[in-house]
């Protein structure tokens, strides 16, 4: 097992990574045709689950945030985006500013929309209304943000990160089948890529002052389980979450079952750069020495041609 | 060819596509299938030239907007990434009150950096200060920003939207000749996938009232083409374009040949959605009466399985 720090500093030094701002980092080289692989490994274990992948958007509307409880649960997560004015003095005063940084965040509109915290409520948002008269299995990835503060870590904590998410809607029994399975099939992928991995319990952040978010949390509790992998140092990154949700977006997006009740949701969700970390710290940052593993073998391929 | 405005009802109808904001779309179904294969199929073709993919941040730090000269010359487009302050206070405030989306407008934070709006600046940043002893071609995708006040169209003009891009970073005859190789393949994958296309010269719609802006029109002129498909209605689109950049970027980034001169760069982006769209037009929203291409073939086979 690599040293954190270590591994950071030999990736860095060859210019195999680089973070524009903190928590938002950019791959080349061999760490990017590894997380190529990663992604596309997790995408096969997810699509072999079910073939209905959806390309969702890669922000939400506020309305959709609201019916989800966001604001009220996990507000401090968010990331909002803004256009600047249309205006054209605005925009001059921008272009011919001395320093444009600092013109520019005087320019942006009121944000309408939020960066993707999760893939999920696309999908709750996806299938609002509708009565379900078989389970349904979604896959979807995107890009998601999250701002934790000072938490920020490269690859281990992401303001922006990439999430694969299987979700399940349906019943409660066979929601509970689904999460046996996915944490099996996790913790496989997990062997299969030379990683030792735990499951262990776990809650969300839920923003503690409010009323609503202490509900949530009782409500919720011992519903979420995370797959844990090492990276160094003794410490361990949640690198999947699975997570039951009861009937709470069933009822918030009026998804029902055949004889009117609602929907049980269930998903788990992976976190790429997160896996891509724990390898590295695994197996080092050299190329030669990784085990191949058949997305990796793929890439090794085309790189011969 | 499919009328667009009946192109575009059918697919929302049958659930295909869906707006979470002017411009900003979710896939599902046959559509998102094609998405994804013509992804892929693009992908193929820009790793044919070069296996250096990199793996770009999905925001840009506004130093090195600053230093390509985007805020002079394209500030109506940006999108800017805010998170909310961490003050519990302001957080309560977005928690508990009764319209969030409101609130969640006032708890933002400065913005500090900004959405993709190309994947290309990326590429500069990553290789300023360098001697290039050998021409670089890099390619990476990323999910774009690009704000157009009322002219968003589903699919056609999206203010997020996703972009394949290889660039070209050497001496002016090697660009030139990256370049003409491009619009042939470009070309040859639209012949390949059943669609008429056309080659045009274009301009980028800088920034009109700045002196700085009008210093690039004049520069850069006769540097940028586009290929055109129809969508429909005697409509075309730009659904990838061929930019030579002069030693602009090379000055600006500090990329310099061997002999010390600055180098030369080129460009060639693919719209992803707008090869969906054209696609769409072309063959209609009906997957049984699509022409097979590759890449859309190894995905029906994964969807027999």
């Amino acid at each position: 097992m690599w040293r954190h720090s270590e591994l950071l500093r030999v990736l860095r030094a060859r210019g195999d990574l680089w973070d524009v701002a903190p928590g938002v980092t950019g791959l080349r080289g061999e760490t990017a045709r590894l997380f190529a692989a990663l992604e596309r490994r997790i995408g096969e274990l997810c699509l072999g689950e079910t073939i209905d992948e959806w390309r969702v958007p890669p922000a939400i509307d506020f309305a959709t945030l609201a019916r989800a409880d966001y604001f009220a649960s996990l507000p401090q997560w968010l990331t909002l985006a803004s256009h600047l004015s249309g205006r054209e003095g605005v925009l001059l005063r921008v272009a011919e500013h001395p320093e444009p940084a600092l013109a520019v965040r005087d320019a942006a509109t009121p944000p309408i929309v939020a960066l993707n915290p999760a893939v999920c409520y696309h999908v709750y948002a996806g299938l609002a209304g509708q009565i379900l008269h078989a389970p349904r299995l979604v896959t979807a990835q995107a890009g998601c943000w999250r701002h934790e503060g000072a938490r920020h870590g490269t690859l281990e904590r992401g303001w922006a990160f990439t999430m694969r998410e299987v979700v399940f809607v349906g019943n409660e029994t066979d929601a509970r089948a689904f999460l046996r399975c996915a944490a099996e099939q996790a913790t496989q992928l997990a062997g299969g890529l030379g990683l030792d991995s735990a499951i262990a319990p776990a809650t969300d952040p839920f923003f503690a002052p409010t009323a609503r978010a202490k509900q949530l949390v009782q409500r919720l509790k011992e519903l979420k389980h995370e797959l844990l992998l090492p990276i160094g140092d003794g410490r361990t990154t949640a690198a999947a979450s699975f997570n039951l949700h009861d009937t709470f977006f069933g009822e918030a997006f009026r998804i029902r079952l055949p004889d009117g009740r609602p929907a049980t949701t269930a998903c788990m969700a992976f976190g790429l750069e997160r896996w891509t970390l724990a390898f590295l710290a695994a197996h080092g940052p050299d190329a030669a020495r990784w085990p191949a593993f058949p997305a990796l073998g793929e890439l090794a391929e085309v790189s011969d041609v």
